[in-house]
């Protein structure tokens, strides 16, 4: 019997431990399938090191606590394997490492790029005669995978925006009558405005509160943007502004303020809240307040989706299944089988089908006037945010359980990549969000 | 009887109306000391205006709901009251509309400037001869009222802070080998570091994580600060930081980037955590993502500290007792009586010795270095993060209750504000968390 090694990959989630404990447990309840499990230490960079933790070593209690804590426990990577043809290399290290370790399954957990990666290793893997089970693990608070009915990890970011906007919205009503009007949260997604329209379920029902969102999928367009402000302001004397940081003007060029950096040389792509805000104090004179999402709606743990968390546990479950089964090429999806009452089932997909491919927000989401959702959107994302799962907290922290972390001894010789590999992001397809690039260089 | 009027003044936070709740149920259970409970809509402004609302018409379980809901339910204002001496007509005004709703209590729920108000209004009224019990009513993010041991409201967006960073550091942990390595969240505090030193509650022990914080109080001197990144880039792979928005440099500025804004004769001020990550990122490269909590961290009232919306709820009915004793001109304070386990009760202070003064952070609990916090501040400051108190959820969104705010028939001709009413904050002392100005108007 084989070892299965998992591992993380991009950017990270509330919930991507959650999946991570749904692999090992479902391992360590299959000891006639399974020689045991292990996880490389930041990804595919772990395999190509050789930097495998020795999984045996960490207690149920501290496994099942994956579930509640954020970031990835064993590290993640934004670095992919490139292809065969030219760097055949990468494949031989790769499947040396995972010879040297009884590896027979490789359990890849991340994003469009990380499934690249995946399918590509398991048709090399193919070509060169080892014998290896590939199976995806979907990640990704972009939503923007194929085929699954949601990406882990965006559930849990969706209710971060639709709550965060919905407290943010009670705090400025109250201050309106004589002081700020306007709110302006950014969230995250370079290309795609499944975030943005996560905003939209900040009010329960369409009208509900002064929302206005901006989706990276529509140019942005100054006038209609004020005008919508402004009616809003008439109307209930405040509004909050839900905004993509990937969000452009007619022109393409991303919203922003550019500014002269005291550093001579570097130019710096201010943000979009900001740029908004200033607009808006510009033109019509009302005070705003803005923040900036960032990390905090991807690492907040503490308002995670129950629906997400379990969803995350199921597909990490759901890839053990299919390597069991002796599936290989494949990557663990949700199926939505029911609207209302909301169910879903695990399912599986070829990864050619994923791999570095952006599912964007389709057309009939947003609403026609742009700034806001259509009921089907509202059906769709409103499933996906139900349910807390709170950490257990100490001291008015969460308790995040530890791992020990235990690294094998290596058998192998180093690795240093060559000049040329690992150079960018695998395929051209996928931008992650997070991977906003600040200066020029790398 | 008399009736007692409450209203809410300056910058909400996630607990305001849990003190609004104690006010109001207290209220209710002396019907032997107050005639009804009335809440002026937008505080003074509300008074000025004979807005009130009669809270008769609210149900008990809408106001039990008081206690889970983020801003303030019966709106706020940043207007305060002018001298007596040069403005006696404001309290005449504001007397002449008690005098005709039966009002003979007046609880003000506010911070510094605002008990500034209340102090001026009980000794205009014993001035003009008008039976009045002015009683305040603490509350800031700030922390920076005088004699509480703390202003309610800050617990829970140091709780905020300190739980947001943790979380954001196991994100940054695990991206840090191969893509980002810094992460900077900006929090409030123009002038003091309340919210900077509760960052260092991010960590349980002091060193556990690799936490820099920068305060309002402290110089900034960029090489120290690089180098203190840099440092804990090459011990612990990854650096967090959590700085206030009122870091300035060696020369009093503001520490931002000075940008040029597309609208002419703008001129707009950066974030402080955006200048920051250029600096680190063109000094040392470093990849950096960086956060702006903005109202966030008041409006999170999914993650109040429990002792904080208990402290809340205390001194708005202690607040009810003082005015039932014929007190007048105080503010209901909280006092430590117990550091390890932590107890507390309530007590009252003079308003004058409260009122426009701004309690900065002790010397003593910044460490030597100027970026991290003492024991002393840790002792100081942890329990007051401990416990929480989730409000009830329904289809993934907090459930807030819904008031009727039906407002009493007026009796009095309307009021207009004379020029030069009303034109700056109360004293020159107090500038709350949230008055960042954006351009040059109002």
């Amino acid at each position: 019997m084989k070892n299965l090694l998992y591992a993380q990959s991009g950017g990270v989630t509330a919930v991507i431990n959650a999946s991570a404990c749904g692999v090992i447990e479902a391992v360590r309840q299959r000891p006639q399938s399974f020689a045991g499990v292990l996880a490389a230490r930041n990804g595919i960079v772990g395999v190509l090191e050789e930097a495998l933790y020795d999984l045996g070593a960490e207690s149920a209690e501290a496994i099942a606590g994956l579930r509640y804590r954020p970031g990835g426990a064993f590290g993640s990577c934004r670095v992919d394997l490139d292809p065969f043809e030219t760097h055949r290399h990468e494949y031989e290290r790769v499947l040396e490492v995972f010879d040297a370790h009884d590896v027979g399954y490789f359990l890849y957990n991340g994003g469009g790029g990380s499934m690249l990666s995946a399918a590509r290793l398991a048709q090399a893997a193919d070509t060169l005669g080892y014998p290896l089970g590939v199976i995806g693990v979907p990640k990704t608070i972009d939503n923007d995978l194929f085929v699954t009915d949601t990406s882990p990890g965006f559930g849990s970011a969706a209710k971060y925006v639709a709550v965060s906007a919905r407290e943010a919205a009670c705090d400025v009503a109250s201050m309106a009558g004589t002081s700020t009007k306007v709110f302006i949260l950014e969230v995250m997604g370079r290309h795609a405005g499944w975030l943005a329209a996560a905003g939209g379920l900040a009010e329960r029902t369409s009208g509900e509160l002064p929302l206005l969102l901006l989706f990276a999928e529509r140019p942005f367009e100054p006038e209609c943007f004020l005008e919508s402000v402004r009616e809003h302001v008439q109307r209930s004397g405040h509004c909050v502004v839900v905004a993509s940081e990937g969000v452009r003007d007619a022109a393409g060029e991303y919203l922003s303020v550019r500014q002269k950096s005291p550093v001579p040389g570097w130019t710096q792509l201010g943000g979009v809240a900001q740029a908004l805000s200033l607009q808006v104090k510009a033109q019509l004179g009302y005070r705003t307040h803005w923040a900036v999402a960032d990390y905090l709606q991807r690492a907040a743990r503490h308002l995670a989706s129950r629906t997400d968390v379990e969803q995350a546990y199921a597909v990490g479950r759901a890839a053990v299944e299919l390597a069991a089964e002796g599936r290989s090429g494949v990557m663990a999806t949700l199926r939505r089988t029911g609207g209302d009452p909301y169910t879903w089932e695990t399912d599986a997909t070829d990864l050619w089908g994923v791999a570095d491919r952006e599912r964007g927000l389709p057309d009939s989401f947003i609403r026609e006037d742009g700034f806001g959702i259509t009921e089907e959107a509202r059906s769709y994302l409103r499933p996906l945010i139900a349910g807390e799962d709170y950490p257990p907290f100490r001291d008015g922290l969460p308790l995040h359980a530890d791992l020990r972390l235990n690294l094998l001894p290596r058998c192998l010789p180093g690795y240093t990549p060559r000049p040329g590999d690992h150079k960018g992001p695998a395929g051209a397809g996928v931008v992650e969000s997070g991977e906003r690039e600040f200066g020029t260089s790398g």
